[in-house]
């Protein structure tokens, strides 16, 4: 393992980091609203601990195995995390313990969305802007992650994407093509969010409020300015807007990376795409399952608005996005139930959408249906095919590996939290809720996540990152053959 | 499909059912409780009704392909459910409808142990007999399918267990074989039984509750004489050979069918079984952090009485039995959530035990492991084994096609449940106490499952038939491959 140089590119990623918290500190300058002293105090501090871990190894330049990329990806999201708790330990309003900071750090880091703040809109605007920002760079930092890194880590199946991906042949080195990837991911990154800020914006929202929510929106974070999330705007308009970014963004970003990176636009390979042919499925069918639900039940006042709630609301619960309107918690009690059985489908993978992802689930029902088949011919032989493409066996094993992993972290979590004093119902919530990267939960956390002992928060902020790090990239940590040399 | 064949057959079975309901009858008679008009009018209809289905196909005595196998195992539980009902529709006392019914004798046959009665100390005595007898059968009926007739048919990876039988040779026709294992594993069945009724009559039950709890504790179905099951008794031996005769019933019965159907009894096979290993090491994992907690926070007035609680309990609710004792519901509620869960695991394959068995989780668990290790080092080749003996993946890819079935199964049914009114925590617990055969679960079911509607018990004993028959065997009947010819 080359520690120096490992701690090299942590010190590098601790200084760039440091500068994103120049823009909320712009930002509190800008309103005046008293929180520029915490950014610059955080900017201080990540630009000196930075410095400090990248100057005694600065020549450490060396390219790096697969392995030590775990390592790398997992200290990436854990340091970061914590220096992203800074401005939320130095500023007074929230007044926020230790372990509330790491919380809500985590959460925004992780696209999860979870919060443990009351009383949003009081924030200082800079503050606002911060949590936002948080989950525009965790999205951002979490579609490289899945798109360029994984499948070259081979993490949970993804290596299935290995050979889809355009860019420079398979033998050369690991740092430039990643590399390369990623400066066209962020032009897409970057263009989808102005463009739903824009559309925020003419929707009627005030600037600062569409580019906070264009922020979450993007990234599935779920974040919002207001306690009432975007429920708050009472809007047909910008829910319809929200759920259709929602779902740009819940596509497997290498799709968005074809059209884009060849010579002119193409689109016909999204209906090519089997995994988001089943994604668009799922939403529909919801979205329709909700609608009638409301309908019959009479819940709201008019046909249209049903069917805008039940859109929205699907999509926000199914991508693992989290917002929410306030008559959500009103709903009977099966459509909610049902949503947040639909988060751990999630999105499609290399997609900033959290949950086991589409086309996972997609190939565990596929193998489902195959076993049925065999039992009643045993002797044929049925290949698993996603498009035209027969599936290796090795893929599959590392999607059942993954499911098995997944399970077994949510029970381990869910039993810390009734250890540590939580009831049934909460915990249960509150760990499909994190480790999904959803947000909210139902019970005790269904507004917040405020009222929870310090120990429950420290157990959820390792639940949204297993969630966020597919779970194998942090597990593999915990084994010993990781650390044999 | 031999229709025709198939009808003889379950025609067949009825018959041979309704003299089960003369047994009943004659413990009425003894106690002059009344009931015996019920089962005399239930065996009455039983061998009509079993005549009339058998005569018109009496000369069809053809030999069944596998696939026939399939129907003829989820009729026998579903018929046999069926008519089983029958004394509890006719009888007074208890005063249950048809739905109540229903459940009552599928919940018995299935081995689930979860009941629509209150006040069972006040039913007659017949009726009390028949609940036990139905559990008991039920728990024959199960070894008979798990050991002798799903490895032939290849549900769930339990081709695993194919090679490993002795007796006749595979080339051998089907039916010989099945009757010729049964015989044996009958044989050893009455043993146990017979075994534990005599341990707790010695321990101070009277003869009738010892013959009815040793029923109910060798099929691990938890049914009881008493509203306050074993804990009625308040006896720690009682509750020590409980949790024995359970652990015995737990094991997979091909290993006491080798001890028993050599030319001498041999034990050195069971140290050898891994799957024996791993269940026992988790009675003994669970008991400990029982009996940690309940000393710990002086649940209890002694330490030994600690222990014995713990030791009953856990292996009690972890065999999915579901035996209690009264104070389990006030222990912290940690042991409980973490018992229910242990439930998922359940016995060994092959017998009386539910859940998704123990041989299934270690493989699961064997192979993410083995993802863990070839992330690091994704060119080496492991090899999963069980004892000495390589995995074939064709094994692995069904167990992990059932843990999927099984989980979808789950959800289908929670959603159901709560679309039928059921609050969240009783849905959840109510699924999982249900289809992993355990009985008790919390929250609105967790004495009894008499206050739910009748759409929710008709749910449950669906649960229940999954559960029972390794989801597979159902489902397979609902797909279009099966019905072609
Ligand atoms: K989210
Ligand atoms: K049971």
């Amino acid at each position: 393992m080359q520690i120096r140089a490992i701690i090299r590119i942590v010190g590098l990623l601790v200084m760039v980091f440091s500068s994103t918290m120049i823009i909320p500190a712009m930002v509190a300058a800008i309103y005046q609203d008293g929180a520029g002293r915490a950014f610059f105090g955080a900017f201080a501090i990540c630009l000196v601990a930075g410095f400090l871990l990248w100057f005694p190894q600065r020549d450490q330049r060396k390219e790096l195995k697969s392995k030590e990329g775990f390592l790398i990806v997992v200290l990436f999201w854990t340091v970061l995390g914590s220096v992203g708790a800074l401005p939320f330990i130095l500023s007074g309003t929230p007044d926020l313990s230790i372990a509330e900071s790491f919380f809500e750090s985590f959460s925004g880091l992780t696209t999860t969305g979870a919060t443990v703040i009351v009383g949003i809109e009081n924030l200082p605007k800079a503050i606002l802007f911060y949590r936002q920002m948080l989950q525009w760079l965790g999205g951002m930092g979490i579609i490289v992650l899945a798109v360029a890194i994984l499948p070259i880590l081979g993490v949970g199946g993804m290596q299935l994407y290995r050979a889809e991906i355009p860019g420079p042949v398979k033998d050369k080195k690991m740092t430039p093509r990643i590399a390369e990837t990623a400066k066209v991911l962020w032009y897409i990154y970057l263009f989808l969010t102005v463009a739903c800020a824009l559309a925020f914006w003419l929707a009627g929202m005030s600037l600062f409020d569409a580019i906070a929510h264009s922020f979450s929106t993007i990234a599935i974070g779920g974040f919002s300015t207001y306690d009432g999330s975007l429920g708050h705007f009472q809007s047909p308009l910008i829910n319809t807007i929200a759920a259709v970014f929602l779902i740009i963004s819940g596509v497997n970003f290498s799709l968005h990376f074809t059209a884009f990176s060849g010579r002119e636009l193409s689109f016909k390979h999204y209906f090519q795409d089997p995994e988001l042919r089943v994604f668009l499925g799922i939403q529909l069918v919801l979205t329709l399952i909700c609608a009638m639900v409301l309908v019959g039940q009479n819940i709201y006042d008019s046909v249209g608005v049903a069917f805008d709630q039940a859109f929205f609301q699907a999509v926000s619960i199914s991508t693992t996005a989290g917002f929410t309107t306030d008559s959500f918690s009103q709903w009977p009690l099966f459509l909610p139930v049902l949503l947040i059985f639909s988060s751990f489908i999630g999105g499609c993978a290399g997609s900033t959408g959290g949950g086991l992802k589409v086309i996972r689930v997609l190939l565990l029902s596929l193998q489902g249906v195959r076993e049925l088949k065999r039992l009643v011919h045993p002797r044929a032989v049925y290949q698993i095919k996603i498009g035209n493409q027969a599936l290796p066996d090795r893929v599959l094993e590392a999607v059942w590996g993954f499911f098995s992993a997944y399970a077994l972290v949510f029970v381990v979590c869910m039993l810390a939290l009734i250890a540590l004093g939580m009831d049934e119902l909460s915990a249960f919530s509150a760990v499909v809720a994190c480790l999904n990267n959803l947000g909210p939960g139902l019970g005790e956390v269904a507004l917040h996540y405020g009222e929870i002992s310090d120990g429950s928060k420290w157990v959820l902020a390792l639940a949204m990152l297993f969630g966020r790090l597919e779970v194998f990239t942090l597990l593999v940590l915990f084994t010993p053959t990781f650390w044999k040399s």
